[in-house]
Protein backbone atom coordinates (compact mmCIF):
# COMPACT_ATOMS: atom_id res chain seq x y z
CA UNK A 1 0.00 0.00 0.00
CA UNK A 2 1.73 3.42 -0.74
CA UNK A 3 2.29 5.85 1.98
CA UNK A 4 -0.14 8.72 0.47
CA UNK A 5 -3.05 6.36 0.30
CA UNK A 6 -2.65 6.08 4.58
CA UNK A 7 -4.31 8.51 6.81
CA UNK A 8 -0.95 9.15 8.22
CA UNK A 9 2.51 8.22 7.96
CA UNK A 10 3.12 4.23 8.68
CA UNK A 11 5.79 5.04 10.70
CA UNK A 12 4.14 6.45 13.68
CA UNK A 13 3.64 2.59 14.52
CA UNK A 14 7.19 1.82 14.23
CA UNK A 15 8.00 0.36 17.78
CA UNK A 16 8.91 -2.79 19.96
CA UNK A 17 4.60 -2.92 20.70
CA UNK A 18 4.06 -4.34 16.96
CA UNK A 19 5.35 -7.53 18.03
CA UNK A 20 2.52 -8.18 19.95
CA UNK A 21 0.18 -8.23 17.39
CA UNK A 22 -0.57 -12.01 16.83
CA UNK A 23 0.40 -13.62 13.53
CA UNK A 24 -1.78 -13.40 10.76
CA UNK A 25 -2.86 -9.77 11.54
CA UNK A 26 -1.27 -6.48 11.02
CA UNK A 27 -1.73 -3.18 12.72
CA UNK A 28 -1.19 -0.04 10.30
CA UNK A 29 -3.22 3.40 8.97
CA UNK A 30 -6.27 3.36 7.52
CA UNK A 31 -6.54 3.38 4.01
CA UNK A 32 -8.42 5.27 1.18
CA UNK A 33 -9.28 2.06 -0.10
CA UNK A 34 -10.54 0.69 3.01
CA UNK A 35 -14.62 1.28 2.14
CA UNK A 36 -15.23 -2.26 1.90
CA UNK A 37 -12.79 -3.71 3.99
CA UNK A 38 -15.23 -3.75 7.23
CA UNK A 39 -14.43 -0.91 9.33
CA UNK A 40 -18.18 0.06 9.74
CA UNK A 41 -19.30 -3.40 10.18
CA UNK A 42 -16.33 -3.08 13.14
CA UNK A 43 -17.94 0.29 14.21
CA UNK A 44 -21.39 -0.86 14.72
CA UNK A 45 -20.80 -2.54 17.94
CA UNK A 46 -20.49 0.96 18.97
CA UNK A 47 -23.23 3.31 17.71
CA UNK A 48 -25.26 4.29 14.96
CA UNK A 49 -23.27 3.87 11.38
CA UNK A 50 -26.19 5.18 8.98
CA UNK A 51 -26.01 5.36 5.44
CA UNK A 52 -22.51 5.73 4.43
CA UNK A 53 -21.46 5.34 0.55
CA UNK A 54 -17.94 4.65 -1.02
CA UNK A 55 -18.03 8.59 -1.63
CA UNK A 56 -18.83 9.87 1.95
CA UNK A 57 -15.98 7.19 2.97
CA UNK A 58 -13.59 8.74 1.17
CA UNK A 59 -14.39 12.33 1.19
CA UNK A 60 -14.45 11.89 5.10
CA UNK A 61 -11.14 10.39 5.20
CA UNK A 62 -9.74 13.41 3.02
CA UNK A 63 -11.05 15.86 5.18
CA UNK A 64 -9.56 13.62 7.91
CA UNK A 65 -5.82 13.88 6.39
CA UNK A 66 -6.11 17.40 5.06
CA UNK A 67 -6.58 18.67 8.86
CA UNK A 68 -3.35 16.35 9.96
CA UNK A 69 -4.65 15.76 13.51
CA UNK A 70 -6.31 12.32 12.61
CA UNK A 71 -4.67 8.86 13.45
CA UNK A 72 -7.09 5.99 12.52
CA UNK A 73 -5.54 3.12 13.14
CA UNK A 74 -7.02 -0.91 12.44
CA UNK A 75 -6.06 -4.34 13.17
CA UNK A 76 -6.59 -6.64 10.00
CA UNK A 77 -7.34 -9.95 9.82
CA UNK A 78 -4.57 -10.78 6.67
CA UNK A 79 -5.77 -13.71 5.40
CA UNK A 80 -9.43 -12.78 5.17
CA UNK A 81 -7.70 -9.35 4.11
CA UNK A 82 -10.43 -7.65 6.42
CA UNK A 83 -10.05 -4.64 9.25
CA UNK A 84 -11.40 -6.38 12.85
CA UNK A 85 -10.73 -4.07 15.08
CA UNK A 86 -10.32 0.10 15.26
CA UNK A 87 -9.37 3.31 17.09
CA UNK A 88 -8.94 7.08 16.69
CA UNK A 89 -6.74 9.00 18.48
CA UNK A 90 -6.86 12.80 17.18
CA UNK A 91 -5.17 15.85 18.95
CA UNK A 92 -6.19 18.66 20.46
CA UNK A 93 -4.50 22.20 20.33
CA UNK A 94 -4.52 24.20 23.80
CA UNK A 95 -3.17 27.62 25.02
CA UNK A 96 -2.77 25.45 28.76
CA UNK A 97 0.00 24.04 29.61
CA UNK A 98 2.19 26.11 27.76
CA UNK A 99 0.00 25.71 24.56
CA UNK A 100 0.01 21.76 24.96
CA UNK A 101 -1.60 19.13 23.01
CA UNK A 102 -4.31 16.31 24.05
CA UNK A 103 -4.70 13.38 22.60
CA UNK A 104 -8.33 11.94 22.43
CA UNK A 105 -8.92 8.43 21.84
CA UNK A 106 -12.29 7.77 20.39
CA UNK A 107 -14.13 4.78 18.29
CA UNK A 108 -12.43 1.59 19.81
CA UNK A 109 -14.06 -1.18 18.28
CA UNK A 110 -13.48 -4.52 17.50
CA UNK A 111 -15.67 -7.14 15.71
CA UNK A 112 -17.75 -9.14 17.50
CA UNK A 113 -15.92 -12.43 16.10
CA UNK A 114 -12.61 -11.50 17.08
CA UNK A 115 -13.27 -10.06 20.57
CA UNK A 116 -10.93 -11.50 23.52
CA UNK A 117 -7.74 -11.63 21.12
CA UNK A 118 -6.43 -8.25 23.09
CA UNK A 119 -7.12 -6.41 19.66
CA UNK A 120 -8.47 -4.09 21.55
CA UNK A 121 -5.66 -3.46 24.06
CA UNK A 122 -3.02 -3.41 21.13
CA UNK A 123 -4.51 -1.11 19.21
CA UNK A 124 -4.85 0.90 23.07
CA UNK A 125 -1.58 0.72 23.07
CA UNK A 126 -0.13 1.79 19.40
CA UNK A 127 -2.54 5.01 19.94
CA UNK A 128 -1.02 5.55 23.31
CA UNK A 129 2.60 5.32 21.63
CA UNK A 130 1.85 7.74 18.91
CA UNK A 131 0.54 10.28 21.31
CA UNK A 132 3.99 10.30 22.74
CA UNK A 133 5.68 10.76 19.08
CA UNK A 134 3.55 13.63 18.81
CA UNK A 135 3.89 15.09 21.87
CA UNK A 136 1.05 14.86 23.86
CA UNK A 137 0.67 15.45 27.48
CA UNK A 138 -1.89 13.61 28.26
CA UNK A 139 -4.85 11.27 26.57
CA UNK A 140 -8.16 10.86 27.58
CA UNK A 141 -11.47 8.81 26.28
CA UNK A 142 -14.97 8.44 27.81
CA UNK A 143 -16.36 4.56 28.37
CA UNK A 144 -19.18 3.58 30.37
CA UNK A 145 -18.91 1.25 33.50
CA UNK A 146 -18.46 -1.86 31.61
CA UNK A 147 -15.18 -0.54 30.08
CA UNK A 148 -13.50 1.43 33.22
CA UNK A 149 -11.41 -1.76 33.99
CA UNK A 150 -9.84 -2.67 30.77
CA UNK A 151 -8.76 1.34 30.07
CA UNK A 152 -7.47 0.86 34.12
CA UNK A 153 -5.62 -1.92 32.75
CA UNK A 154 -4.38 0.21 29.66
CA UNK A 155 -2.56 2.55 32.32
CA UNK A 156 -5.98 4.94 32.32
CA UNK A 157 -7.52 6.24 35.50
CA UNK A 158 -10.85 7.41 36.22
CA UNK A 159 -11.25 11.27 36.33
CA UNK A 160 -14.17 13.43 35.67
CA UNK A 161 -17.55 12.58 34.15
CA UNK A 162 -18.63 13.19 30.86
CA UNK A 163 -21.99 15.09 29.58
CA UNK A 164 -23.68 14.90 26.35
CA UNK A 165 -26.02 17.02 24.90
CA UNK A 166 -27.69 15.57 21.74
CA UNK A 167 -28.75 18.10 18.33
CA UNK A 168 -30.90 18.70 15.81
CA UNK A 169 -33.54 15.73 17.04
CA UNK A 170 -30.89 13.22 16.97
CA UNK A 171 -31.85 10.03 19.07
CA UNK A 172 -29.09 9.07 21.98
CA UNK A 173 -27.51 5.68 22.41
CA UNK B 1 -11.17 44.63 15.03
CA UNK B 2 -10.69 43.06 11.36
CA UNK B 3 -12.05 40.10 10.59
CA UNK B 4 -8.73 38.26 9.89
CA UNK B 5 -7.87 38.89 13.52
CA UNK B 6 -10.18 36.63 14.76
CA UNK B 7 -10.04 33.13 15.09
CA UNK B 8 -13.57 32.28 13.34
CA UNK B 9 -16.04 33.55 11.64
CA UNK B 10 -18.01 36.28 14.00
CA UNK B 11 -21.46 35.76 11.75
CA UNK B 12 -21.33 32.43 13.62
CA UNK B 13 -22.39 34.41 17.36
CA UNK B 14 -25.09 36.24 15.44
CA UNK B 15 -28.52 35.23 17.43
CA UNK B 16 -31.26 36.30 19.52
CA UNK B 17 -28.65 34.72 22.28
CA UNK B 18 -26.52 37.75 21.85
CA UNK B 19 -28.95 40.16 23.73
CA UNK B 20 -28.80 38.23 27.26
CA UNK B 21 -25.08 39.30 27.54
CA UNK B 22 -24.99 42.47 30.37
CA UNK B 23 -24.64 45.63 29.66
CA UNK B 24 -21.05 47.14 29.14
CA UNK B 25 -19.53 42.82 28.22
CA UNK B 26 -19.21 41.51 24.84
CA UNK B 27 -18.79 37.97 23.58
CA UNK B 28 -16.86 37.48 20.32
CA UNK B 29 -14.06 35.11 18.68
CA UNK B 30 -10.90 35.24 20.67
CA UNK B 31 -8.27 37.51 18.42
CA UNK B 32 -4.85 37.12 17.47
CA UNK B 33 -4.19 40.50 19.44
CA UNK B 34 -5.57 39.03 22.70
CA UNK B 35 -2.25 37.59 24.15
CA UNK B 36 -2.36 41.20 27.05
CA UNK B 37 -5.96 40.66 27.65
CA UNK B 38 -6.35 38.60 30.24
CA UNK B 39 -7.13 34.88 28.52
CA UNK B 40 -4.51 33.30 30.97
CA UNK B 41 -5.60 34.91 33.84
CA UNK B 42 -9.06 33.29 32.79
CA UNK B 43 -7.64 30.01 32.55
CA UNK B 44 -5.73 29.64 35.42
CA UNK B 45 -8.83 28.89 37.49
CA UNK B 46 -8.38 25.75 35.42
CA UNK B 47 -5.25 24.14 35.12
CA UNK B 48 -1.41 24.76 34.95
CA UNK B 49 -0.90 27.53 32.39
CA UNK B 50 2.56 27.23 31.86
CA UNK B 51 5.05 29.42 30.30
CA UNK B 52 3.36 31.19 27.27
CA UNK B 53 5.01 33.94 25.32
CA UNK B 54 3.19 36.02 23.08
CA UNK B 55 5.10 34.14 20.55
CA UNK B 56 3.98 30.65 21.71
CA UNK B 57 0.07 32.37 21.75
CA UNK B 58 0.62 33.79 18.19
CA UNK B 59 1.55 30.30 16.29
CA UNK B 60 -0.82 28.27 18.50
CA UNK B 61 -3.62 31.19 17.69
CA UNK B 62 -2.81 30.54 13.52
CA UNK B 63 -2.19 26.70 14.33
CA UNK B 64 -5.97 26.83 15.51
CA UNK B 65 -6.75 29.25 12.84
CA UNK B 66 -5.14 26.90 9.79
CA UNK B 67 -6.97 23.93 11.48
CA UNK B 68 -10.82 25.40 10.49
CA UNK B 69 -12.09 23.14 13.51
CA UNK B 70 -11.43 25.09 16.63
CA UNK B 71 -14.13 28.06 18.21
CA UNK B 72 -12.58 29.62 21.21
CA UNK B 73 -14.84 32.44 22.49
CA UNK B 74 -14.67 35.07 24.50
CA UNK B 75 -16.50 37.57 27.42
CA UNK B 76 -14.43 40.91 27.59
CA UNK B 77 -15.36 43.67 30.03
CA UNK B 78 -16.03 46.77 27.76
CA UNK B 79 -14.73 49.42 30.13
CA UNK B 80 -11.41 47.36 31.04
CA UNK B 81 -11.07 45.97 27.49
CA UNK B 82 -10.06 42.68 29.01
CA UNK B 83 -11.41 38.81 28.69
CA UNK B 84 -13.39 37.84 31.60
CA UNK B 85 -14.34 34.44 30.41
CA UNK B 86 -13.62 31.83 27.50
CA UNK B 87 -14.59 28.47 26.33
CA UNK B 88 -13.72 26.59 23.75
CA UNK B 89 -15.43 24.48 20.81
CA UNK B 90 -13.84 22.59 18.17
CA UNK B 91 -15.26 19.59 16.19
CA UNK B 92 -14.25 16.30 15.18
CA UNK B 93 -15.25 14.45 11.71
CA UNK B 94 -16.44 11.14 12.17
CA UNK B 95 -17.06 7.81 10.40
CA UNK B 96 -20.18 6.54 12.70
CA UNK B 97 -23.61 8.19 11.79
CA UNK B 98 -23.07 9.28 8.41
CA UNK B 99 -20.09 10.86 8.94
CA UNK B 100 -20.95 12.93 11.80
CA UNK B 101 -19.50 15.65 13.73
CA UNK B 102 -19.17 16.12 16.83
CA UNK B 103 -18.76 19.19 19.07
CA UNK B 104 -16.19 18.84 21.87
CA UNK B 105 -16.43 21.62 25.11
CA UNK B 106 -12.87 22.16 26.54
CA UNK B 107 -11.61 24.81 28.65
CA UNK B 108 -14.44 26.57 29.86
CA UNK B 109 -13.44 29.32 32.49
CA UNK B 110 -14.42 32.80 34.27
CA UNK B 111 -12.39 35.09 35.95
CA UNK B 112 -12.35 34.74 39.84
CA UNK B 113 -13.36 38.77 39.90
CA UNK B 114 -16.60 38.00 37.85
CA UNK B 115 -18.56 34.86 38.62
CA UNK B 116 -22.25 34.74 39.77
CA UNK B 117 -22.83 37.14 36.85
CA UNK B 118 -24.09 33.78 34.44
CA UNK B 119 -21.24 34.59 31.63
CA UNK B 120 -20.43 30.82 31.85
CA UNK B 121 -23.91 29.56 30.90
CA UNK B 122 -23.49 32.58 28.21
CA UNK B 123 -20.46 31.15 26.84
CA UNK B 124 -21.88 27.65 26.83
CA UNK B 125 -25.45 28.27 25.29
CA UNK B 126 -23.40 30.41 22.41
CA UNK B 127 -21.02 27.45 22.11
CA UNK B 128 -24.31 25.51 21.91
CA UNK B 129 -25.64 27.48 19.06
CA UNK B 130 -22.64 27.28 17.00
CA UNK B 131 -22.36 23.49 17.71
CA UNK B 132 -26.13 23.63 15.30
CA UNK B 133 -24.77 25.97 12.98
CA UNK B 134 -21.62 23.50 12.13
CA UNK B 135 -23.81 20.81 11.94
CA UNK B 136 -23.07 18.61 15.24
CA UNK B 137 -24.83 15.54 15.94
CA UNK B 138 -23.87 16.21 19.55
CA UNK B 139 -21.88 18.60 22.19
CA UNK B 140 -20.05 16.35 24.28
CA UNK B 141 -17.51 17.81 27.56
CA UNK B 142 -15.57 16.51 30.94
CA UNK B 143 -16.69 18.07 34.15
CA UNK B 144 -15.83 17.35 38.02
CA UNK B 145 -18.64 16.38 40.06
CA UNK B 146 -19.26 19.63 41.60
CA UNK B 147 -20.08 21.37 37.91
CA UNK B 148 -22.82 18.43 37.23
CA UNK B 149 -25.33 21.18 38.11
CA UNK B 150 -24.52 23.74 36.05
CA UNK B 151 -24.12 21.72 32.76
CA UNK B 152 -27.33 20.24 33.64
CA UNK B 153 -29.04 23.35 33.77
CA UNK B 154 -27.42 24.59 30.53
CA UNK B 155 -29.46 21.06 28.90
CA UNK B 156 -26.55 18.62 28.92
CA UNK B 157 -26.64 14.71 30.92
CA UNK B 158 -24.50 12.65 32.64
CA UNK B 159 -23.36 10.07 29.91
CA UNK B 160 -19.87 7.93 30.73
CA UNK B 161 -16.41 8.55 32.71
CA UNK B 162 -14.01 9.93 31.89
CA UNK B 163 -10.87 8.34 31.59
CA UNK B 164 -6.73 10.01 31.39
CA UNK B 165 -3.50 9.17 31.16
CA UNK B 166 -0.99 11.40 31.79
CA UNK B 167 2.56 11.30 29.48
CA UNK B 168 5.82 12.30 29.84
CA UNK B 169 5.78 12.45 33.37
CA UNK B 170 2.85 15.45 33.27
CA UNK B 171 1.85 15.82 36.63
CA UNK B 172 -1.74 15.42 37.22
CA UNK B 173 -3.91 17.79 38.52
Amino acid sequence: MRSGELLYDEELLRSELLSIVPPGYKIRPLSIHDYKKGLMECLESLTVIGNVTEQMFVERFLKMKSKGSYYVTVVVDEVKDKIVATGTLFNEFKFVRSCGTVGHIEDIAVHKDYQGKKLGAIIINNLKNIAIKIQCYKITLNCNNDNIRFYEKCGFSLKDNQMTLYLNGTQKL
